[in-house]
């Protein structure tokens, strides 16, 4: 089982950039977390500044692994394109942002991906990114109780 | 620990209207996985169609338990008033819809809520609860690895 | 066969608020009048200033009357969660306004609530409830003619 | 007892066009069931897809019959001059529409005619002029009760 | 040296129609009075309710009559047609209009007409058809002075 | 002499929420002031979360006491209905918020009360009560001088 | 097989007005060279500037050509009773207009035609009428070729 | 019979700016027009660059004079306290713009002069002063014909 | 103890122009009333109709007298400038204006000096400016009570 | 003669994606059909989903090709940057969609290339390309009649 | 050689004011050090806090001076006749803000000033006046190079 | 000490394209006049049409040089990525456009980079990026004078 994570413009800069907003952790430490919480899960993990060679990820993957997670960082309020990418690939996408965007300017609080993905997570740091993925995993099932 | 899950306006529906929009699951089925997963920590479960009583239990338990999982229902894109009182208490909140909202009416791309919150989730169903209740549980941490 | 006749709020005060919009009738006579036409329909009649109160009423009976009245007041302006409350229901609901609201505040021409409902009607004072009565009752059928 | 019945652009297609919509009656079957039902009252109807010659109708008949009922068709939305000649007329309008305009397109949900009308009915398909006629034969009365 | 007096939608109903607004006059009057203070003018008067009437009026006087007094009453403020037509005329055109339209609604204070005009004059009632043939016979020339 | 006031949704935190924004003194201190500086006036204080509730209560109230205090909070910005009712009775209201709303977000900046208050106090705290008091008890009377 | 090329206002001026933006041909040079080229096509010409005959030559014409050619001239921008008409036919219609409309005003770039044509084709001049003729003659196929 | 001509902003430079728009005529000139014209009126002449200035002069006149002609240049489209000025004085005021100042930016569109003067001429460069003259003295009525 | 109170443009009209709306009272006869109730404090008052004139007086005393009572009539709906030099003194400004302004046109519910001012006061004429007074005086404390 | 064919993001995917929209065809096939009916002319296709390169290509070719067909897909709503480019470049630029972007989401309705273009094709498919080509081959001229 | 510093309403608050965002610098300070950098150039300083005695300066030396820096404050975001007053001048103008206006309110991003100034700087406090006199006094040239 | 030069779209073309507008000079003699009047600082200068690779260099050189020189071209005016990147970088920004933006269409007068910015310049041509490299070497200090 494969899982892209895909991170948009400026996400290389994070635990660098503006630390009271993002935090210190990378995303290095985060993907060491994620396969040591799901060993069988095969993460690939890629970042661009560039639209459109997110849109070619989004080709590329976007009809064999088994979910996206996908990040488009400020791409995502001004991008039709990456819009259509998602709207026209078949893995479901998990749409997260490291921080709340509703609490910051209003041009953050539209998304041109939003209407196409599956699930939308904000505001919880990198930890966003462990929700996202446990989600795919799970495939959205509640856990089976005993009653 | 206690956390509080707080339902807004016909959500007391939920497993009978329009099923293929938010499924068949009831809150009821939720509430025992809840209680199954995380056998130590106590969910309180309230629902109302009326605003000010939803303002009430804000008011309530905003001081005193470890998270509140809120979703508002139609409620989050008209009420200044419950996004005041998420803003005036202490507790953690965390919004959640079932639906993908972002695919749906514009009108409810807006949460006055949003704003406020410690994290926003949507598009997963019930189990978008599951997710916030995890994170509330384990305070947003990444997990430990072994690097 | 029963018809819920569901009124909103300062609706109570008709036939003594703003006589000259209003009209001195009062919804005891117009009751009297609907039971007297149609003595083998059941009217029900409830009044609440409360908006969630509206949506309990709504749930409780819409699964299971034949019709309802639905003159939601000022909430019609501004409440998605009543206008979600009667999309989610499977009884035809007619909404009804007594004054001409296009004629007066450009915030009362949009309703929240008329994009679910099967018909409209305004500016007929306390009369058209008794179109929407009849309408129910002769369920939008064209009278038999001799042809 | 004169009532004249004008409809606008392409309500001549009525019975033809989009049946899933606007259903299968026509109009020759409205006005057979009208003349059955109030056979003392002389109804005149008039179609045009002319904008000028629809206000050249009001002009003609405004200042005589016992009351107008006029569904401008899309007209209504676009039509400063109409709504201008039905203010400046005596007799009274009653606005029908076809459809729930207020569940289709937002530029339907506006009318230049409705400020100016004595009562507004959409939804009721054909059944809708049956409601605009006896309103206008009963002058917005309630019925006797025995009370 | 002809003048072409073109009215639109309504204005047949000068003098008769809320004459708070507009007055008692009527254009026959007016004309009586254009004609007697210009005798050698030929004066053309036309209206009509039909948008498209308007238009061929403008296309078959616009290339040959020394001016045009354009009263399109409400078409002004909707019709991008005649606007079209106005400019592709050589003739120049006053906009006049009865009422001030300013002090009206604010649909009324659009005029698609006007960009293309010479001059514009409203408010002064029947008069301003005085003054419009005015400026075009004196050709907006200051009268000579004895200095 | 009897004076209402009537506060809205979150203002039974005030003293203990934002006491930055809303001063750490109470309603009931406010109350003993009141008291004291007019003993012979009937104080009648009524909170609620519930917006039909407030209804109730100007509709309880609206036709006997000499005035009305009122503090909608967030309320005031998006609720029709308070400002239908206000409008409905016979008791002047004046409108009062602790902070002064013009200073923060623009939806605060809207009231769909003021436009039927006699007036309006925003930005003096607890104090506006007080001066609303006076203003009612006196009247709105400039004081007597020795001239 | 027959084919409609139907015309809106002011277009009968084609070749006369502002011909540094319309050119100098006429539709009757157009009309030659399309019978020449395609000489087993019936080609029917109307052209009117009153809105509502346009509507009357699409209903006439609509349920039986191969195909229809419309440029709607100014009434494209303003016209809802256009939009439906062409809804509610069979035909497919073909959107023309001679000019680049997205070079000029902005209340030009809005059409109530084009959601309901099959294409639209801006720019050329007449000869976008030949493109269009041309498009619904090969039925949108692409041309055979050799591999 | 006194006429107050007041001129605001810019309108000191006529003749000297931007002559292909406003021409190269004076106010001297016009002055000298209007004197000799109309020898039995005072006509009295200001011009400020200042708001307040103009105010003033509306208040020290517009309780005296028999009408005032006012260009309030590019203040016409700012300045809420002129409009208020002009609706507080009793002399009837005609408002006047060299420019058809709708052929220009949108924003010259707006007026908050318009809504309180009696009449508004624009469009006719400095003769539409002599229309707006001639309008106040014979007191907007027609011309005796001999009808 | 010193406080400005300062006028805007037509207020020196009060008591003159529109008494309906703004009472026949004079500031003469409020500032003998102030006097008399505050023998203790010197009171200064100036009103000027130039934006400028108000902004030189907001210099001049803004950084000495204990307080400013701030009414800038239709300026403070237009005015930035103002703002900013109210933004930029010590003494607190309070806010005034004679009417309702909410119930009014649409463009006087702006304020632009509202966000700088320590309080805001209208709706209650003449009087408001006692309220502001006292308001000042007793610097926004409750007054003591005997408990 | 050279003609550039230039397309935009997540064309690459046309044929595979969302075939009910867009159809099973593809480029090659568009290219060879291209080829074959005009063999003199030599086609150059570029695809990138980059917009910085489409930038590139049209600097490149822009000032030597006959013609260039552009799609920029869902660039076209959002690029001011290629509006730019197709602004600086000789070559005459033809637009063409695939679908009829009117008839889909409001945000696909502007265009920043289109006021830049001579020609604009949308709805005919692959089949727009077609048509695109004639008419640079062509150069917008009319057929030759007999006549 | 002369040029006019010209400053609008609240500058001779410079040094005083806010000084976190306007620095203490005073225009004392800027003009000895512009005399003292250019001992040539005549340096005529003027600040007002009244718009029309801005554009009685502009007037008197617009025609004359060889060049204009202009701060107009406030008065950029509101005043059409000051940028009227700037368009009819001959002198070329420098518009200048102390701080970087787009990092502000979003009412002080728009300038009816800067369309017509040749040249605009802000954000560089006092040493903006610097570079604005620099550009003036070398006349937008680049220096000489030795290749 | 260096300096980083960075362009955006099209700004390649400088010198070629549009020469009305941009003027006849290359970046090649601004460099060369910019090495010649500082001869210690070191320019580097970039170019690229895609906005991904204007945010790497943003990112390589953001935390090292003493100033970034950035004119983004079209990109500024829809880029909040690059926004983000300005944001989140150490060295201080100067914005520059070659033309005066402002007298160009609306959407050029948005920046999504400007509030992120030390300063801002446009409307000078080439020579703006003299005045910015100048405020970046002197550090915006007011050079000394004698007094």
């Amino acid at each position: 089982m494969k899982i892209l994570i895909l991170n948009g413009p400026n996400l290389n800069l994070t635990g660098i950039r503006e630390t009271s907003i993002y935090g210190v952790s990378t995303f290095g430490e985060l993907l060491r977390s994620l396969q040591s919480a799901y060993p069988d899960v095969e993460f690939i993990y890629y970042q661009s500044n560039i639209e459109g060679e997110l849109i070619d990820k989004l080709h590329e993957f976007g009809f064999s692994v088994a979910g996206i997670i996908f990040n488009a960082g400020a791409y995502s309020h001004t991008s039709v394109a990456l819009g259509d990418a998602v709207r026209a690939i078949k893995a479901p996408v998990i749409e997260v942002h490291l921080s709340n965007v509703f609490a910051r300017e209003s041009y953050r609080h539209v998304s041109h991906i939003s209407p196409w993905v599956k699930g939308y997570i904000c505001g919880f740091g990198l930890y966003g990114y462990m929700l996202a993925a446990e989600s795919l995993i799970r495939n959205f099932q509640l856990p089976q109780t005993n009653v």
